[in-house]
């Protein structure tokens, strides 16, 4: 029995993803050699790199004068390649900050020039996404995270910032219709909803380039990567295949704006649920939940091992809460059919009335 | 047809380690879901990384101060994280120039501090391995490449050092036997005989850390991932999973002792075809010859796309020269079996009698 994954991420893929993928580690598009063992310098591969690069752009309605990258070590090394790339002329930077991740960036920033957290939801535990504050256009950019995987929450709409606006998207990109014109640099782990660990989407604003540090090292200067069209060094081959082929998969199927409505849907039905129920309630607050991940509790706390146990039963995976939360998390990314959440949202129901 | 791959990288694996990594993107250990789509914090995927890391350590007899370590970016992130976190008290570094990967190395640490190139072997386009140098002992380390893939050389012996040795090691670990005890920091990325492009080995003898340089940013410390255990941020899972599978394969089959011989044979295989030859004739010194790449190139320039197009004919992949060098490149890593090398040495064979 397949399982239904709600794992946070590393996390699902679309089942036809997996045996494409699983057929081209055998013998890749009838090269008769692996997709593991091929060169990266190859006709075969750099086409892979383009329509991966290009999807993207499709998908997600990139400009123009932007790029898109794939490199390696997840959001953690962006982090400090950001900081280290453009505090520059200010010597400053401001963040928001919204749970693990963003303070994460922020220590990584303050090796580099002045943090300034312009907001932050600490004080509930990161439970909402602060709202009405001021981005000083003194500051080399604004950072913030779009979705919270630890505490389900999401930013729903993006603040006006008078300088560069960088965004960590890791975990909710390609799941809603965004408007990239308004950011100068996206980056984002590809284990949610891109494609296996290993791989990193950066979509840069090349314009900002020239306000970026010089002298850094190669492979933190996103000059860099710009310029060798990701192929400064050896990619991560395998990783920006099965991308290719997920994003080939969401574009078949309707791309961002299909999936959005897919999302919303999962997501509303785990919600309603949790509101209707008198034994469960939402981590969030209500108007910041995320469509992504779903963070909820169980009122009598004797129940919550039981419900978990439930749950394997029914071949439910990965659905403990992250242990700075407790409770539970439900992740419904892309790839989740309907068919999981209510499966989920069954258990729920069977808990309930016995309860 | 199954291809004779001599790909100079990311190269031949094993047949049953492509066979079992593609079942795993299916169904991992008989969990129901694919190892793309597993949790890197789940119970399976940390006793894959165990057992990665005591596989390494098993088959280099890695003595027991030392970390073996996990890493993204592959040798082009190391060669600035090494010069980041050691380049300190003396505030100069010692090279040996032997390639364009030991000239990146060179140019990412020039940013750190001063960069002493003890010797080159540049005046004859890298073809051979320069000896008779002293290294300083007023330098923070001494760095080396052990193979050279581009060029066809190999050091087989590795020097003195009086100071902290550090090797690049990607293109020939695990094909031969080495006293890592020699050595206070090995690095190499996965894709010639570890596994898939995606992830980087790191050995790293635990003493040097207090020699090291604080306050640097968490991803390019080496403290932060010996303290992680390789698990600061999501490792590149799949890539380790096929590490693991290839090492096992190469424990199950003797170990470093038992492949070091069959590199050998393969190697000797070509080189005593290049030697007996009058078309073909080798590029690299022959004292400095690499048993994993062998570099040759032929009399009659002529010849040279009909010998390209024989060995295309005969299912030979991946032989081309590096453009620097020009001519054929073989790369004879651990996986590829002794008939390829003969069917490689037969076309070969066939031009000659035909010139």
């Amino acid at each position: 029995m397949k399982k239904h994954n709600f794992s946070a991420g590393p996390c699902i893929l679309p089942e036809e993803v997996f045996k494409e993928a699983s057929k081209a580690v055998i013998n890749f598009e009838n090269s008769n050699l692996s997709i593991l063992e091929i060169s990266h310098r190859s006709q075969p591969f750099i086409d892979v790199m383009e329509k991966t690069t290009s999807l993207v752009k499709d998908l997600l309605c990139i400009p123009n004068n932007y790029s898109v990258l794939f490199l390696q070590g997840g959001a953690s090394l962006q982090f400090l390649m950001l900081a280290n790339n453009f505090i520059n002329k200010n010597k400053k930077c401001t963040y928001l900050d919204t749970g693990t991740w963003a303070s994460k960036a922020i220590k990584e920033a303050k090796l580099f020039g002045e943090v300034i957290t312009i907001a932050s939801s600490k004080d509930k535990n990161y439970n909402y996404i602060p709202k009405s504050y001021n981005i000083p256009s003194d500051s080399d950019y604004f950072h913030c995270t779009s979705n919270n995987t630890i505490y389900g929450t999401q930013m729903k709409n993006f603040p006006y910032s008078p300088t560069n606006m960088i965004c960590d998207m890791s975990s909710d990109i390609f799941s809603r219709k965004i408007d990239v014109s308004k950011f100068d640099l996206i980056y984002a782990g590809a284990q949610k909803n891109l494609g296996p660990a290993g791989a990193t989407l950066v979509i840069i604003n090349n314009d900002i380039i020239k306000e970026a540090k010089h002298n850094i090292p190669s492979m933190l200067d996103y000059k860099t990567h710009i310029e060798k069209s990701s192929m400064f060094n050896t990619p991560p081959v395998f990783s920006i295949y099965v991308s290719m082929l997920n994003l080939k998969w969401l574009k078949n199927k309707g791309g961002v704006k299909w999936i959005e409505e897919k999302n919303k849907e999962k997501a509303n039905l785990l919600y309603k649920t949790i509101d209707e129920s008198n034994l469960f309630y939402g981590i969030a607050e209500k108007e910041d939940r995320s469509i992504m991940n779903a963070t909820f509790t169980i009122n009598k706390k004797n129940l919550e091992e039981k419900f978990y146990n439930m749950c394997v039963k029914a071949g439910i995976n990965g659905i403990r809460g992250h242990r700075s939360v407790g409770g539970f998390r439900a992740s419904m990314y892309n790839a989740m059919p309907l068919e999981s959440v209510k499966t989920l949202v069954e258990v729920m129901g069977e808990i309930e009335r016995k309860a």
